[in-house]
């Protein structure tokens, strides 16, 4: 078999990227095959603090698979519409996710790893110990700096008890004071103001078909709601521009104080009235305070596929 | 949470039995809820050979999960068209599969477990063991006779080193000659002579979205293919009313000598030529005989998506 690739989705975030090296580096030592993690783009403000930290580099950047090989492997994603341009004609050997399935297809039979925890990074360190193979220092800072990605240092309701302790478990192996060392690394991330309106809505965002409408849905974390939102008509033109360039219905902008763990929703298209439907409020000036909610994939995700469906 | 189901795919054969009863036994143990395993049809010859063998009964049979419940685990399948009526209503907690995986999808997170072995019983196996949790004798002999069942007594391809060790460990279990007792068992599920031929059709059949072409691929297990030939005309008759009723474009029938691991295909509807190609073969009288191949999943379904792609 040809060299085999393995990547984490499009934006990709600390997990997308962390996760990959780990799940790359565990089947480099288990098969005869090259594997390379790969990622499709570059690494957030928080993940490059986190490779830096751990003295790794980043992973190559791809956006197609034909130019290497047919051979990949998928972390942290399964949706098509978020991963590489031609995933459909891929031979996907394994996925590692923790993500609802959609959008996802293969002929062959397949290995295809999913939990209901915080984060991918948690899974990939029961397959290190299910194969009983070690894990380097620096690849373990990765999947920890993942877990404190994914759930906010434990705040996210996507957070199990699985997460803390695997987090426990890889501090102690990359001797890292990881309560101390997750805040620097968020606060890293959340550095917008140097940023252009279409680089933020783009810093993690993804696709999802729901009902007949394309939606898409971005993240930003802050520390400060009101400096973002001191930016709202900047925000807005440019959700329009990317809405109307690229196909989307609507664009909801998730802006989450990683402080406080409340959210508020900017929302651009249509139909606006299943995101009020969804979470149960009104929009008022294209804005809705969500308190409490940090996570798009338990507490955005399923609220509007359900309100389209 | 309310009282979960589990089952495998319709038309039961002995894996989807097999490991509903061994993977709603491991739920039930390690869960507070009530785990139940049931089936999507009555238990084919072989299955309820294997039943009576190790003392069990069949799982009740169920035709939609809204009467029961919401919450289901699917083992053997995933495919919605070959699960419950109304499974994409339904909230997917858990899969255990050994198959492709098409025609999915979930709003939430799950637990997802493929591996592309030869037998679903073969994960279910790790995963008791990853519990540490111990296999009463019955529903290890169960498990073993899924493991016969799909790979044919270890003489299909899709057999892997896996299965193997699973079955052996499985027969320790239940303290079986598993070499006398699968032969038995095999040829309890190759009594053809008393079943109409549209029984006969429906034994293990499954239906594949390919392409813009809904296929209908059904297989049976005989000694002696000439006793399933002789009744050809029959056949493509049920097969033609089996098309028309429920919108079948084409009809694959795989015959597979258990003793000679050869298989002979009776096709009936369009586009006969997908076929040939998938196969690179000559239909004659609408048949082809294809030597060495004993496997729908892996000798057949793939080489027909590609030919459809």
């Amino acid at each position: 078999m040809s060299k085999i690739l393995v990547f984490g989705h499009q934006n990709p975030d600390t997990d997308a990227i962390g996760a990959a090296i780990a799940f790359a580096h565990l089947q480099n030592t288990l098969r005869d095959e090259e594997v390379e993690a790969v990622a499709l783009g570059t690494p957030s403000e928080e993940t490059q603090y986190a490779l830096d930290h751990f003295g790794l580099t980043a992973p190559r950047v791809i956006s197609n698979v034909k130019d290497d090989t047919e051979n990949v492997m998928l972390v942290d994603h399964n949706e098509f519409q978020q991963s590489a341009a031609d995933i459909a004609e891929a031979n996907i050997l394994a996925v590692v996710d923790h993500h609802r399935i959609a959008n996802f297809e293969t002929a062959n039979p397949l290995y295809y790893r999913a939990e209901p925890v915080g984060c991918t990074s948690t899974i990939v360190l029961k397959l290190y110990k299910e194969a009983q193979v070690e894990i380097p220092k620096a690849v373990a800072g990765m999947m920890l700096s993942a877990i404190i990605s994914d759930t906010l240092l434990f705040k996210s309701p996507t957070c199990t008890p699985e997460d803390v302790a695997a987090a426990k478990e890889l501090a102690a192996i990359c001797e890292t004071d990881y309560e101390a060392y997750g805040l620097e690394m968020l606060k890293a991330g959340t550095n917008l103001s140097d940023k252009s309106a279409s680089v933020l809505l783009d810093l993690d965002a993804k696709s999802f078909p729901m009902g007949d409408k394309n939606i898409r849905i971005g993240q930003v974390n802050t520390v400060d709601l009101k400096e973002v939102f001191d930016r709202q008509k900047e925000l807005e033109a440019a959700m329009e521009v990317e809405n109307e360039k690229n196909g989307y219905d609507l664009f909801v902008l998730i802006v989450t104080n990683i402080l406080d763990s409340d959210s508020e929703l900017l929302v651009i298209g249509e139909p606006k009235d299943k995101v009020e439907a969804a979470f149960n409020t009104k929009l008022e000036n294209n804005r809705a305070l969500l308190k409490g909610v940090v996570s798009r994939k338990k507490q955005v995700v399923p609220q509007l596929t359900e309100a389209f469906a």
